[in-house]
């Protein structure tokens, strides 16, 4: 189990390159029972800090439910839309953002703070630790998906109070995102917002510093500084 | 680019469950600049809401650095032992949660609101968002290590304001995450704390629900219901 071959290798990081976050494309053929089982385990297999595994998932195909959440997205597009000016607005307006009624499936993830709690090793000094374990595990979910060919779409343009109300979480319970998955007709190749001009991709040399904050010349790192100076082609 | 063969989803998986968070079994090897690279790249190619990218890393071998966060980490660990009574406070202390010093790169990851801001697409609503993204490519980065040998460990017994200090943070960065990464003798076969008898793992019929919260039977859902609950085995 511990060395990984050449094509092991470019398994996963096809995976990694390939991934996207989708919400056009979906097709209407449904999921498998065995690949969302699949998924869903990949996802349970995340690191969670103290082993707390916080996470719960919520599969979801009512169409009442979708219904709810989709107005919900409705409400909160427009009045986010107003944080904007033209000629913003109506581009940000004119991208299709979700595909919650779309997708066969649903899903919403949950941080649990009280599982195995309250004394989490590794929560005491930064509590919010368990809120990473949860995203851990949605990026394993994420990533898996991709590779059975399933699209995952993050929808964060809606109200958790809504949210809560709908799939009757406790108070004490965090819903962390609201996915839509199901299988896509292709996966763009590059994400949309990139490819509709709305921001760029950053350098990798501009999001890694040296030994500190800002610190982008440290001659303990000169040879790494050099070699992300040239844009990595692994995508 | 599309379908992944049999192999490839096996090199994935083989990602998935053989990653650990390892405290402990670093080598002095030291990690070439290209593959430290390559880690990097798949972190910075995690999605991020509104395509934001609000992810930095710090990269750190510096000593005096190194041992500082180290006595940061004491403090703490002695600080959260005292929430816990005999025997387990006792039992906590002996468990080796961090390899800063033994480990050849460390790493910080953080995150920076204000990045392509004020208005980041899908971050109006849930602000929280932006923190989530950075979580998934820190989850990349440990997941792209441990394809290439690297063991990674996250410690989260530390003082965030003494991290912000020693690394020169502004005011409103967020530091997520500080890694210790290194090649490693070995990847246990099951988490620390798992081996340890600290918490055990999870079923996964326990962490999922239908429809809405703790709904555990759910008749649309009968048959991954089932599935379920005969212990996936992949790991």
């Amino acid at each position: 189990m511990s060395e990984f071959t050449e094509e092991e290798k470019r398994g996963f990081y096809k995976a990694i390159y390939s991934r996207r976050d989708v919400r056009s494309h979906f097709t209407s053929k449904s999921i498998k029972n065995e690949i969302l089982s699949k998924i869903l385990n990949a996802a349970h297999h995340a690191p969670s800090v103290g082993f707390s595994q916080p996470w719960n998932f919520i599969l979801i195909k009512n169409n009442l439910t979708k219904k709810k959440i989709k107005e919900s997205f409705e409400i909160e597009k427009v009045r986010s839309s107003q944080l904007i000016e033209e000629p913003k607005r109506s581009k940000y307006l004119s991208f299709k953002l979700e595909g919650i009624l779309e997708s066969p499936v649903n899903l919403c993830v949950t941080y649990d703070p009280s599982k195995f709690g309250p004394f989490v090793i590794g929560r005491s000094s930064i509590p919010e630790a368990g809120l990473y374990s949860v995203c851990c595990a949605i990026q394993n979910l994420w990533l898996a998906a991709r590779t059975e060919g399933i699209g995952v779409g993050w929808v964060s343009i809606l109200s958790n109070d809504t949210l809560k109300d709908v799939l009757e979480l406790p108070e004490y319970v965090v819903p962390i995102a609201y996915l839509c998955l199901g299988y896509v007709d292709e996966f763009a190749e590059k994400p949309d917002l990139e490819k509709a001009g709305w921001l760029h991709r950053l350098d990798l040399k501009d999001v890694v510093f040296f030994e500190k904050w800002k610190e982008k010349e440290n001659s303990d790192w000169k040879e790494i500084q050099e070699m992300i100076k040239t844009n990595l082609n692994y995508a």
